[in-house]
């Protein structure tokens, strides 16, 4: 055999999308040509004896594999399968954990073939109801807006307008978000992600002294008993920013350590290389190279206790999931401890990572639902903003950031293009607004969950950090306000089912399928078929029966 | 680029040896020629401004890839890191999170590296100590020896040296086993494997009816505990049986349902479709097609808390470890649960489950230590018994098998070759002992836990299952306790670090390697250089310096 198959069982490539149906996954080296590629399924403890075969489509390819699904439903979830695959250059293959062969004996039933052993009910990630139509909008709370006029704002150290700093405090609050609740919801946003806004030193409040009060710039508890309360009103869920990699320097507990070094009982909450803490140089751990944010030392059961607790009272207080900030360098223990805890009581919590890179080590249905969805955000930074992928190259990229992981978790992905970690990206398009405009509608189209970053409907401009920290311009109406409402109705009507990109005629097509229709978003000028339900420049969003 | 390479961060491929060293392993097409492969890597926050280099080593091909491996140890547990690899004919190639490129720019620093984003302490798998140099021997209870003569034995259906049928039951106790510990022990047994002793049905016992009463059959739970005892005074583990996967039809709590249907109170503890559970055709949930085996519901959080509480039951009885029956039928929370709860009392507890196919998906650290090692048998069975690879076939199935897993969970495996639910390895030779005595010179000399079926120093013929189960014919003076005593002493020297497998001159090697040292197996007349330590018919170990 002269080709290159793949697929993992239970994994990606295996898994299950009910309690009865079995998702699989198969990749094939593109260039070949089939004339058929199946899968041959039964009840294990049958196989030998009999097989039913499913046709498997093929959706979309990665630039080295053209992918292949089917979807086997099944009573008996007991599964045995074996793919099949006829050449059209003639000769059949099949593939089984043997790997690829001219032939397989049915009747050696014990080894070869792949298997699902049993599909538990209890294994299967389930989507959140309310994470599918999710619309976000991530607000950096010192830059929104000030509600609160009578607070001590001795802190605010320049103008609103003025240009920010690393060191600017400009006083958006929690009171400023509450009043423009009723604007964001008309604007089709139905959840907000909210940077930390718990007492802690500097702007961006990711350095937390206190896990459980609002800090007095943002201000109270009450106040944020108030969004909530405004926000769950209008149908608008809210994610918290949930700091659990470390602390602030002045956080109590490793003051204490400070003071009494390996005699504090907090000493092994933290991972300190010596008897006392010392910052210069800094022999403890801490986020990044930055001395005034230790980490906390997850391994530690008790420091996973405590943290989990915070996780706890949070969504005791009616938030609706949180956004774990840089998840990937706190432990795995941690989270699976924690999702364990979350969803025995919250069970539509929502738990997305901070993860840059690879995530699929988060996202297997035992530690988060979802991620900061960095991948995508990649692509569509490279093909819409910076033209540096073709759209083929575009069109395999998606694919390959899709097939990283299974259906539910693309569905729980937070998809942004920009954030308060990266230049804004109408800055990274020059300015190029019909390119925004074309990068919002993919990251609408894609699954997942969209999030705006605040100001975008502006729309805002600003490079890297803190410019892309600006505060918001309040003396100008947001010209895609009803850009982004129609985008969100739109979303609306997208098939629920699978999704991947192709092209047609050398443009790039996002493809959305469910069992009875399609929508196909065309990105550049193209005589398609169906029925236009969207278009904007040369863009058009198709729907169709399947 | 014209080749193929493959890296899965995070996996198996990317794992931590310990709370300072990063394992990676790279795969390389085979065929192609390097000057030097290695590794660019640094703390992720200073990764633009410098790299180290490290150099990896080829251990071994599986027949698609050469695999290289590399160790990096550091301080600074944050790591990135980008592969590279000079070819022979020219050219230069990076492999990263963007795939293989012929160029790498490091001053773009966010993306495109690999990551080990943070080596947290309580994620490194660790290795139990005593399975370090465990030699298991597998008993199957009703057939090893009678110890107690005045039970009731009423129940032996058969004279002990009769041939035995799917219905036999010859008198097999807990008082023979722990009679001839003292033997075992002297042939270099460590540990000890029991099929289920609990009382249940039929002779096998999976169909179990009372999980912590040992079957009259079988003994008394005082008879247990003098076993327990004795083995611990020799230096002998004991690792029970654990079935949780289904119960017997007579278990009391599937009687109840049995009698009240829907009403019962462990109606939803098993999975019933109907109001009623029906044996003919059977309606529930069963192992296999037997419905004198109904599954248990481990969707249903109270089951798993009831079977928890029996395997902590168990250790608190002494038990080393639980040898988890038809695990990859049994839900992945479950396991996951088990495993939090059993390590947290019992450190040193193995868990070790039954899985025939693919079981990468249950060691990667939050479920099982290791597992029957079907995976390793299979390309035993094919090379020295039935001849159907050639050595380097061999090689490279070795291979592929070991590198599906981290080097800890292959220390766990169960490695065998031959089990009750198998033919005798010896009948799969067509009782050529030569056969039999190569391929336990290679089960010992893998990593992981070689276990002994009962028997097998006599030798023991049989062929499948009843066959596979004849009583220990006491009548005669066992032939191989001797070899088997030496291979487990030449164990114990065999270095501790890396394993896998080649050919020297058409023959099969395999390799263990350490830092200062290497032993080599080899299966074949061969000149080997390095002191011999271990001879037999034509295959030699030999020991040199690295």
């Amino acid at each position: 055999m002269n080709f290159t198959v793949e697929h993992i069982p239970n994994s990606e490539y295996a898994y299950a999308l009910d309690a009865h149906t079995l998702r699989l996954v198969l990749k094939v080296q593109k260039g070949e040509r089939f004339n058929e590629i199946g899968v041959l399924w039964n009840n294990k403890y049958n196989f030998a004896k009999s097989r039913n075969f499913a046709r498997m489509k093929q959706c979309g390819s990665d630039g080295l594999y053209d992918v292949y699904l089917c979807d086997i439903v099944s009573s008996d979830v007991r599964f045995a399968y074996v793919f099949f695959l006829a050449r059209q250059s003639g000769g059949e293959a099949y593939f089984s954990e043997e790997g690829l062969t001219e032939d397989y004996d049915f009747q050696y039933g014990k080894y070869p073939f792949f298997q699902f052993p049993y599909l538990n009910e209890t294994d299967v990630v389930k989507t959140i109801p309310w994470t599918k139509n999710a619309v976000f909008y991530q607000i950096f709370i010192d830059r929104f807006k000030r509600g609160n006029f009578e607070k001590d704002d001795s802190y605010i150290n320049q103008a609103w307008d003025a240009p920010v700093t690393y060191h600017s405090y400009t006083g958006g609050d929690l009171k400023g978000i509450t009043e423009e609740l009723p604007r964001l919801a008309d604007m089709g946003i139905t959840a907000l992600y909210l940077t930390p806004i718990y007492k802690g030193r500097g702007n961006h409040k990711y350095s937390i002294i206190d896990y459980t009060e609002v800090d007095p710039m943002f201000g109270t508890n009450d106040d944020l008993d108030d969004l909530l309360k405004t926000a769950h009103a209008l149908g608008i869920k809210v994610v918290t920013d949930t700091v659990f990699n470390h602390c602030g320097d002045i956080h109590p507990f490793f003051q204490d350590v400070m003071e009494k070094g390996k005699e504090s009982r907090f000493y092994d909450w933290f991972i300190i290389h010596g008897d006392y803490p010392r910052k210069e140089p800094c022999n403890y751990e801490t986020f990044s190279n930055c001395s005034y944010m230790p980490k906390w030392n997850t391994s530690n059961p008790k420091v996973r206790e405590y943290l989990i607790d915070i996780a706890l009272t949070y969504l005791s207080w009616g938030f609706d999931g949180l956004r774990l900030d840089v998840a990937d360098e706190v432990s795995h223990t941690m989270w699976r401890e924690l999702r364990q805890a979350v969803k025995n009581r919250y069970s539509e919590a929502v738990m997305v990572g901070e993860v840059w890179h690879e995530n699929n080590m988060f996202l297997r249905g035992d530690e988060l639902d979802g991620v900061m969805n960095y991948k995508l955000y990649k692509v569509l930074l490279d093909y819409f903003a910076l033209d540096i992928l073709t759209a083929k190259e575009a069109a395999e990229s998606v694919n390959r950031v899709w097939y990283k992981n299974t259906r539910q978790a693309n569905g729980m992905m937070l998809n942004f293009l920009d954030n308060h970690d990266n230049p804004r990206f109408l800055e990274l398009c020059k300015g190029n607004e019909e390119k925004l405009c074309a990068a919002l509608i993919a990251l609408y189209f894609c699954p997942g969950m969209p999030c705006i970053y605040y100001g975008t409907e502006l729309p805002l401009l600003g490079g890297e950090d803190p410019d892309c920290r600006r505060a918001y311009d309040w003396t100008k109406k947001p010209k895609y306000a009803e850009f982004l409402k129609a985008l969100a109705n739109i979303r609306k009507k997208l098939p629920d089912g699978d999704f991947y990109a192709t092209i047609q005629g050398g443009i790039l097509v996002l493809v959305r399928e469910g069992k009875e229709e399609r929508a196909k978003a065309y990105f550049g000028k193209y005589d398609a078929a169906g029925d236009a339900i969207f278009e904007y420049d040369n863009i058009k969003i198709v729907k169709e029966k399947v």
